[in-house]
């Protein structure tokens, strides 16, 4: 058989060696791996669901507070962001789970049979018309040298069965190509899929949380006010229930709309933090040791006890936080 | 003691109390689900890596093949875009371990012993001054009954006494609810950090598939080309190395800049699928139950073998694929 039909053969068979040994084995292994990947999904989402909801808890209790009612609604309101964001990250992993891992898994299981099938059939076929092929032509070797007079049919039916062989090996080529491209395209266009699904869940997450994070920051800043507010001297309303009852049913509201303007019980905003009850602040905790807090700051308004009655320890004097600046630590943005 | 003074007191009393039971025990809390947070970003992002190196090696595998070298470069870059994604998301996953669950650990840990301290300093106090005014009272009491003469000055002490005391209450409530307020916004507004760096992530995510997506697309309908293309009848160049051995290099510099245009070997398009070399397609395979393929195509070119010489089965037929539709799927986007 002429070296370039072999040649021709050889590479037909490689193509479907490296479907059944390359591409169906890899894609299977995909299939596993996907599915881990999966997994490691639903953990998270687990894992994050969880954690925001002890963040809704938290801030319900500030809710319940005198001092802390819009920042409970906003630490409420970041749970409930996270819940839309869970959700929209399930599509994405239902795409991946339905419309990719299934698919291949299906088509390794149906593709081992038919390629095995395709090459054997291509292998016997080929091997078949070559044996043909090799009788007719050493059949028209014999008769031209015994320049015998149907030489002449003989060799119209060598060159008939030689270009039937040229389109077989062609046609037979062309037919393993398209099956191995078909499966590199199918794989390419379903991560294609998936890409595209993670593209829109980001284009949603990141329009979902722009406006909430400028709502938050400008309520977390308007909560920046003197507790004074809060405890408008011994007379005052403080002495009624601790916070109005109905308080959290509008607050409910707010959640599901966060573009929302801040709420009117929204306290004035400070003149500057040296006006801070304990006068001005020691540097930050993170700066010294652990230790007891000190006892060190003046009263905002001085006073003396009637000295007679007061304990040798106590001179006017009360616990201050050594390390407030650790808490008041201002969520540096921009 | 007044009832009011009493009432203050408790609620001043509350406060503290509420930081020490609710709180801190919460904030401690949500430290430990943080870090199961944080353990499930990481495996998350194994698993992704995993299964993204997996799609590589099938990737360059495709590079290699005389079919799919566009498919191969998608598969290709598509891998590497997961990694560019996996190092932004690790941006967020630090700030979280960081700027959030660090800090709310040292601080619950110094908070403790100070709440503690203030909470029993204020006790201690307010019994103390309670007391002595009670002591004064009584005694401007008996003096006022005898008629004392001394009784105005001790009138006077009273007043001077009982005003300190609410300013000693006022003081002490405004202290509380300081304290209170602090470890509020503190959780607030870190999280508020954690949501900027997420709507971060989320901006640049996005930006970075939607160039990506769009040329994936394109390049993968460029692929969509007839395998007549790759293999040029007998004599033609596929009897050569079966791909141009520099191939790997310049698909790794496309990588980079997956935004170049499509590589000059694209295919040309095909005028109409009704063109691919096994003629209609059957039914997809979905709608089949499972079976062995099916030999029932005509050939693209109808040759006849010699008829003497072939197996009584082959009557020009060959395998057909049976669920070519499965593989042949169509990305489905737009």
């Amino acid at each position: 058989m002429a070296p370039e039909m072999d040649q021709f053969y050889r590479s037909t068979m490689a193509i479907y060696k490296s479907i059944m040994e390359q591409f169906n084995p890899a894609l299977e292994n995909l299939v596993y791996l996907g599915n881990n990947y999966l997994r490691a999904f639903h953990a998270l989402s687990e894992a994050a669901e969880v954690y925001f909801n002890a963040i809704q808890k938290i801030g319900e209790q500030a809710l319940q507070s005198s001092t802390s009612q819009i920042l409970g609604e906003i630490l409420v309101q970041m749970s409930d962001t996270q819940r839309h964001l869970n959700s929209d990250l399930e599509v994405v992993v239902q795409t991946f789970h339905g419309d990719l891992l299934q698919h291949m898994e299906k088509n390794t299981k149906l593709d081992v049979q038919f390629i095995k099938d395709s090459r054997q059939h291509y292998e016997i076929e080929y091997r078949h018309r070559a044996a043909n092929l090799e009788k007719y032509m050493s059949e028209l070797w014999r008769m031209e040298r015994k320049r015998d007079k149907n030489a002449r049919e003989m060799k119209e039916s060598v060159n008939r069965l030689h270009a039937q062989m040229q389109a077989f090996m062609s046609e037979s080529q062309r037919a393993a190509e398209l099956e191995e491209k078909r499966r590199y395209r199918f794989l390419a266009e379903k991560h294609l899929l998936l890409s595209n699904t993670f593209l829109h869940f980001f284009g949603r997450a990141r329009s979902t949380l722009q406006n909430r994070v400028l709502l938050w920051k400008e309520q977390s800043e308007a909560s920046r006010s003197p507790s004074r507010a809060h405890s408008p001297g011994l007379l005052g309303p403080v002495l009624g229930p601790p916070y109005p009852s109905g308080r959290l049913t509008p607050t409910r509201l707010d959640m599901v709309r966060p573009w929302a303007p801040p709420p009117l019980f929204a306290p004035p905003p400070i003149p500057a933090p040296a006006t801070a009850p304990w006068g001005p602040r020691p540097p930050p905790w993170s700066l010294l040791p652990p230790r007891l807090p000190v006892y060190a700051a003046p009263l905002g308004r001085p006073f003396l006890p009637g000295a007679a009655s007061a304990p040798p320890w106590w001179l006017g004097r009360r616990p201050q936080n050594p390390y407030a600046d650790v808490w008041d630590w201002g969520w540096g943005l921009d």
